[in-house]
C-alpha cells in the first residue's frame, strides 16, 4: 500500500501537483486495498505531497478495517464539498480525478475562488496503474486463460445454430462463474451478420443465417482483474470477401503483436495495424483505436492509438483489437490481451485465430 | 420529444443558461428517445435557447434512426472537446451536466479561457424528469407490482433457511426476468443478522441463524423504468428489541407516507419519520436520507432529506425508506415507492409490512 502511494506522490511532485483528489473507486482500491461503491455520494481519497492523506466517507459507507489514514466522515445532509474544501486551504495546484463529476468539481472551484489552480491529475495514479506488478500479471494471465476456455463454450453454443444473440450472451456470465470468475467484466457482445458491424451491438432476437459472421467480444473478472477478448467465426459458410477481410484483420493483429517491446510507441503499434488494413482497402471501416489498457477496470487509462506517443514499458497490459466493419453486411474483429515483457510481449490469449466455420 | 425539450429550454431561460451540456445517457434518452452506452467516450446533447440542438457522437456509436437534430461526428483520435468548444463560442452561461467528468470539463473551461461562465445546469432536465407523465406512471406502477411478486419469491427462498446471502441475491435477476423485467435495477441487498446493519452490504457466504433479521432491498427494470423496495423479515424467532425497532420503523414509514400530498416539503416528510425514530431512541442509527427519486435511474435527482425544501408536486415518484441499524446486532429498513397524486399519494408497493417470522 504505502509503496504505491509513494509512487503516486512522486508523480505529483514531478508534475507540480500538491493536492490530488482521487475519486475513482478502482484507483482508491488499488492504493489502499479498500473497496467501496459510493453511488452518487462523494467518495474522495485526498493525497498530499506532505503525506497528509485523508479519506472522505459518507457515514453510511461501511469501514471494517484500519486503513492507517485520516478519515473524515460526513452525512447525507452535510455540505461534503465544503468539508473537503477546508482540507484544501493551503493548496496551490489541485489535481482532479478524470472521473470526478461536475456536481462536486464546480462547487469546489467556486469555494476556492480562484486561489488554487485545478488540473487533471489522475495521470499520477493512472501511470502507476498502467504497469502491472508480478501479482497482478499472474491474475491477468489466469483471467485470460479462463476467458479462452469460456469463449470455446460460447462458440459451441453458437454452433448449435438455434440460439438468438441474446440467448447466447445471457449465458456468458454463468459460463464465467462456472470457471471461477465472479462474472462478466462488461456486457458481452454477440453480433450475427450485419449486427457484427455495430461495435457496441446489444444482443437481440436475431437468429443465425448460413454465411453470417459471428463477432464475440467477452471478458470475465477473476479476483478483481478483467479479461477481454474477441473472436470472429462464421456460420456454415464463408464468402471470399469475408475470408479476405478475416485474413486482413488477422494479419494486422499479428503484425501489431509482433512489434511490441519496451520502447515502441503506442501510436506506432496502432499505425502498423491501421496501415495494413488501409492497404487492404479499408480505412473508414476500422473506426476505433487499436486497443486500450486493462486491469482492475476493463477500460483503463491509455489507448493504443495515434493520440498516445508514450513508449510501452515492461508490465503494461493492453488489448490489440483491429476490426473491419462493413455496414449492412458483416464485421470482423480479433482481439487479444498482451503483456509487455523485458524484450517483447506475452500474448495472454491462446484461443485459435484460425478461420473457423462452425455449425 | 419536442415537448420535453421545450420544457427544458424554458427552465434554461428561467435560470439564465443559454447553452446546456446534457451528458447523462438517461437524460438524453428521456429527451430524444435514443439510447447509447458511451463508456469513456464523450457523449453530449447540447441544447441552446435559440433551438440549435446538437448531438455529439463518436463515429463508432450506432445511430439507426433520424433524430431531427444536428449531429456532429468525431473519431477516437479527434480532440472532441475542441470540437464541442467550437459550438460554444457565442455562449454566455454554460450549464453543465452534474455527471460530466472532469476529463471533459476542465479542458473545456481552459479552452473558453474565462469568457463563459460555467454552472451546474442539469437541474433544467432533472426538474422535468422528477414529474412522471401518465405513461411513465403506468410503467412505474407495473414495475412495482412485479417487484412485489418478486420479493415474495425471495422471502420464500430465505425461508428455506439453507441458502447463503449470495445464493439468494444471485437469484433475484432471474426472478425479475421470469416476471417480465430485463433484470435488476441495482445489485440486490440481502443482509442476514448484523450484515443488515451495513446499508450497502455485498451478499457473502453468511448463512441464516435463528433470530436473524433479513434485510432485502431489491428492484427490477420494466420497460426501462426501475422499481425499488425493502422489506425486513425475521428467521424463526424475533426478540423484543427487534420487534420494538421493527414497529418503530414501520410507524415512521407509514407516518411519512400518510402526510404526502402536493405542497408538502420533502424536508418535512423526512423530519416526520426522523422525529418518530428519534423519539424511539435512535438518532445516529438512522444514518441516511429518508428517500430518493426514481424512474429511468434507480437514484434520480431529488432527496427526501433536510437538504431539499422543495414542495412535492403531482406526478413525482420517490422512495420512503427509514431504517435503524444497530452495529453488530441487526438492521431494519422498510421501503416503498410512492407516487404523488392530486390530493395525496399512491403507494406503489403492496407487499405486506406486517412483521413476518419465516422458516
Amino acid at each position: 500500500m504505502n509503496q504505491k502511494i509513494n509512487l503516486v506522490v512522486h508523480e505529483m511532485e514531478k508534475r507540480g501537483i500538491d493536492h490530488l483528489i482521487v475519486s475513482d473507486p478502482s484507483s482508491i482500491e488499488y492504493l489502499i486495498d479498500y473497496r467501496n461503491q459510493p453511488g452518487e455520494r462523494m467518495y474522495v481519497l485526498l493525497l498530499t505531497v506532505d503525506g497528509q492523506h485523508t479519506l472522505f466517507l459518507n457515514n453510511l459507507f461501511y469501514l471494517d478495517k484500519d486503513l492507517d489514514l485520516n478519515i473524515v466522515w460526513y452525512g447525507d445532509t452535510d455540505d461534503c464539498v465544503d468539508i473537503l474544501a477546508k482540507h484544501l486551504q493551503s493548496a496551490n495546484c489541485i489535481g482532479i480525478d478524470k472521473f470526478w463529476p461536475a456536481k462536486f468539481l464546480l462547487p469546489l472551484m467556486e469555494q476556492t475562488n480562484g486561489e488554487s489552480c485545478f488540473e487533471l491529475g489522475s495521470i499520477c495514479v493512472d501511470y502507476i496503474r498502467m504497469k502491472k506488478d508480478e501479482h497482478e500479471q499472474e491474475l491477468m494471465r489466469e483471467a485470460s486463460r479462463l476467458n479462452d476456455l469460456a469463449i470455446d463454450q460460447v462458440i459451441q453454443l453458437c454452433a448449435q445454430g438455434d440460439l438468438t444473440e441474446r440467448e447466447v450472451s445471457d449465458q456468458v456470465a454463468r459460463i464465467h462463474q462456472s470457471l471461477g470468475c465472479t462474472g462478466n467484466s462488461f456486457n458481452p457482445i454477440v453480433g450475427y451478420g450485419k449486427n457484427g458491424a455495430d461495435n457496441h451491438h446489444d444482443g437481440d432476437d436475431t437468429k443465425l443465417q448460413p454465411g453470417d459472421s459471428i463477432v464475440i467480444d467477452m471478458g470475465g473478472i477473476y479476483q478483481g482483474y478483467c479479461s477481454d477478448m474477441t473472436r470472429t467465426v462464421f456460420y456454415k459458410e464463408v464468402s471470399q470477401k469475408q475470408k479476405d477481410v478475416y485474413y486482413l484483420v488477422k494479419k494486422a493483429q499479428e503484425a501489431a503483436e509482433a512489434m511490441i517491446k519496451p520502447g515502441v510507441r503506442l501510436c506506432d503499434i496502432d499505425k502498423t495495424a491501421r496501415d495494413i488494413i488501409a492497404e487492404g482497402g479499408y480505412v473508414a471501416e476500422f473506426n476505433h483505436r487499436l486497443g486500450h489498457f486493462i486491469g482492475r477496470d476493463v477500460h483503463e487509462y491509455g489507448d493504443v492509438s495515434a493520440n498516445f506517443d508514450m513508449p510501452v514499458e515492461e508490465g503494461m497490459i493492453f488489448s490489440i483489437e483491429p476490426g473491419v466493419y462493413i455496414q449492412g453486411e458483416f464485421g470482423v474483429r480479433i482481439e487479444d490481451l498482451v503483456l509487455v515483457t523485458k524484450d517483447g510481449c506475452e500474448v495472454l490469449n491462446h484461443y485459435t485465430k484460425d478461420l473457423l466455420v462452425i455449425g
